[in-house]
This record gives structure tokens, C-alpha cells and sequence, in this order.
């Protein structure tokens, strides 16, 4: 079972030390781990001529297409949310219908985040709670924007939340390999 | 032609007279806007025991999944980065394989923003920046994440980029209507 690992990880200072132990865990569990950062298995001629970004970008998606999974790290990056190229990396497996599971170091739900982030919030006529901006706060309880948490729970994955101190954030992989043995339970 | 208007304007407070804005651009260039708040007709009854959260996250998938393309605005919200429920969308519509224009009321571009949004960067031995957990900033010139940037090129779409006072930011309509106009193009 392949299983395409998202997240931020790519930035981190030791990525690819990062993507071997991401891959040795799903190694250890029967899964064979394909990181954004693995080069493309005959990539297409004509993608010499594009931009880096974009050679990165359909190499990343092609790998997707052939993953049968995908364990994306939703740990939120530089604001409330998910890094942006995991977030599209999941709607993308979704719409794909692959099992995503998705996982993160903070335990905070979305709303409070969101509410730390903008710092002044007001309640509307309707008891929504509102920026500075009068834009909505989503207070669902869940871990990101609603898109996010329902394409993991409709695909048929799972959401793996766990409360580690800040230091420990892009260092801790205990959620990463819950997701792991999720995903194998899939492969059966 | 049937066009899905992805963005935050759902939590803006006028939400709905935002959507009928977008709807009557969009019909004086021959388009149908379909919009994240317009109800899904014929949603499966099974739906009715869901939380509103995955009900309003399955309506989106469905009328992306039936939409011709989709306008997504991808002006930054809470962060460097656009909407995560927007960006989830652009991926999932671009898994799809339908042409997804993008519209940004923000010029500057996504590490000018991430530069400011993390505040001090530091270069290392290869040149790139990184921030004071190490974690890379994209620097390849680009509005967003390079999935986000470079899945509207390879699509088909546009992505329409203009710089309005930030009063105006989420008020300023010129970048979505270019979108349109585009889009109307691929109508033929």
C-alpha cells in the first residue's frame, strides 16, 4: 500500500532526514512511504522546460494519483490553519476518494485558535462569533476549517490529535505513526 | 457554464448579498455562479443525521463536482496564505481536472508575506530562508503555496492578481470579474 505523506516537513532544516524516519515508520508497519521530495518515476520530457515550482507541483500530484492513501501532517503552520500546499494536497486526494488521515501536534481546536490569532472577536445578532473584519469565526469543534475535518471522516481516514509542548511540535511523530497503523488497518 | 465560487466571502457578514454579487457578475458573462451557500438540490436523505459541518462540506464537494470550473479567492486570510476551506477546494477541483481561476486582492507576493508574517528569517548555507524554527519560506516569486500557483496554470485558469487599498481588500471586485471574463472565454 502506497501512502503519499503531505505536510510541511519538506521545509523542515533536516527534510530529508525527516521523510526516511516518516518513511522507516511506515516501513516497520507494511506500508511503503512516497515523500513529495522522492523524484517522479519517468517523468514526462516536456516538464525539463517548466519552472521548478511547477516540476515540483505536478511531480507531487502525479504521486498522489498513485498513492493509494494519504497521511497528511495538519500540525497549523503560520496561522490557524494548515500549511496551504497540505490543505490542497487534501482536498485533492479527496476528490480522488483516497482514505486521508490527517494529524497534528496541537490539541487546540480551530476556533481557538482562530480566535488567538485575530485576537479581538464579537459576538453577532446571532451569537456567531465575528473579527474585526465582521468575518465569521468557523466554532464547530473541529481541528481546521470544516472542509478539512469532513473530507477525513467522509474518506473513510481519521483524525489524530495529540497535545505536545511547542518545542516538541515538528519534532514528535507519535500521531504520524497512530495515522500510520490506521492506514495499514485499511490494507487489512 | 457552471462556475463554483470558492472563497472566504462566506464569512463575511453580508454573506449572502456577496453571493448575489458574484452571481450577477458572473451572469452578465453568460455564467452560472454557483455559490457555497446555495443549497444542494436533491442532497441524499441519508445526509439529514450529519453534523452541519459535513453537510455543508458534502453540498461543496457536490457542486464542485458538477461545476464547469471554478473562481476561487485566494486573497490571504488569517496568515500568508489564502482560506484553508478555499485552498482544500482549489485541490479538490484541480483532482478534477477543471480549469480553477484564481483572484487575489493582495500583490504582495506569498514570501514578501511570509517574510512579514513570521517576522525575522535567516539565510542558510544554500541561500534560502528559513524562519526561527528552520522551517523554509518559499521564495519562487509565486501568490501561494507553489501547489497552488502552479495547479491554476497547468489547469487552464488564470490567476488574476491586483493590489487595492486594504480597506477595500475583501469589497474590491475588479480581480474576480477579470476571472469571469476569463472564464467565459473557455465557455467559447
Amino acid at each position: 500500500m502506497r501512502v503519499y505523506l503531505a505536510g510541511p516537513d519538506v521545509f523542515l532544516p533536516d527534510a530529508a532526514d525527516r521523510a526516511a524516519a516518516l518513511k522507516a515508520i511506515c516501513a516497520r508497519h507494511g506500508l511503503l512511504g512516497v515523500s513529495p521530495l522522492d523524484p517522479l518515476p519517468e517523468a514526462p520530457q516536456a516538464w525539463q522546460a517548466l519552472p521548478l515550482s511547477q516540476r515540483i507541483a505536478r511531480a507531487n500530484e502525479a504521486h498522489i494519483r498513485t498513492a493509494d492513501a494519504v497521511i497528511a501532517n495538519l500540525t497549523p503552520f503560520r496561522g490557524p490553519s494548515a500549511d496551504a500546499g497540505t490543505v490542497f494536497e487534501v482536498g485533492f486526494a479527496r476528490a480522488l476518494e483516497r482514505p486521508v488521515f490527517g494529524w497534528t501536534n496541537d490539541a487546540a481546536d480551530f476556533f481557538t485558535r482562530s480566535r488567538r490569532f485575530v485576537g479581538t472577536v464579537t459576538a453577532d445578532a446571532t451569537g456567531a462569533w465575528r473579527d474585526r473584519d465582521g468575518m465569521l469565526l468557523e466554532s464547530f469543534g473541529l481541528q481546521d476549517n470544516l472542509m478539512i475535518d469532513a473530507a477525513i471522516l467522509a474518506s473513510g481516514g481519521a483524525l489524530v490529535v495529540v497535545d505536545v509542548p511547542s518545542a516538541a511540535r515538528w519534532t514528535d511523530l507519535d500521531a504520524f505513526e497512530r495515522c500510520v497503523v490506521a492506514a495499514a488497518g485499511l490494507a487489512g
